[in-house]
């Protein structure tokens, strides 16, 4: 049973387009460094909805040692510090994944 | 390029372990009746990190139409009313997905 990590972010005053991008570009780097990531999606809201937060992150991991693979890797943890000073508002959680055949 | 809704609910005190069952069920039959749906993937939080929501949803589409059939359908809609009665929070987002190739 694999695992799928998702958060959701809404930003803070603090946030620019140009903040966000540094945490784009930072996030699109991890599925390159971190083997555990079997797949990784993220990105902005899509603005298509009312009271949607504004940026969103899913994760799929084979198992509980690959979620903190991810959760302690140092790139992780380099995006992360971009992510906590924009945040508003952080929303998560951890479910199951049927298993890819 | 497709799109993921993410809805994640954090469930108040009337929500049973019966209840969040009748809900499971309800979505599970979801992918078999809405052919918009790419993917699908819901369930309770497992409980490995603190201050996570209780339930989460990810629904792929192709495009905001698929979307819109997502949203209104009526079985969609009727596990909407089982879910709406047990919500203390909400939270979603909708990000783009890459193709699968």
């Amino acid at each position: 049973m694999a695992i799928r990590h998702i958060a959701l972010f809404r930003w803070n005053g603090e946030a620019t387009p140009e903040k966000v991008d540094r945490i784009r570009d930072a996030l699109a780097r991890l599925p390159g460094r971190i083997p555990e990531l079997r797949a990784y999606t993220f990105g902005p809201d899509l603005g298509i909805s009312e009271g949607t937060y504004d940026f969103g992150v899913a994760a799929d991991v084979d198992d509980e040692a690959g979620l903190e693979a991810y959760r302690d890797h140092p790139d992780h943890q380099a995006a992360l510090a971009l992510i906590r000073p924009l945040l508003a508002d952080r929303a998560s959680v951890q479910i199951a994944v049927p298993d890819r055949g």
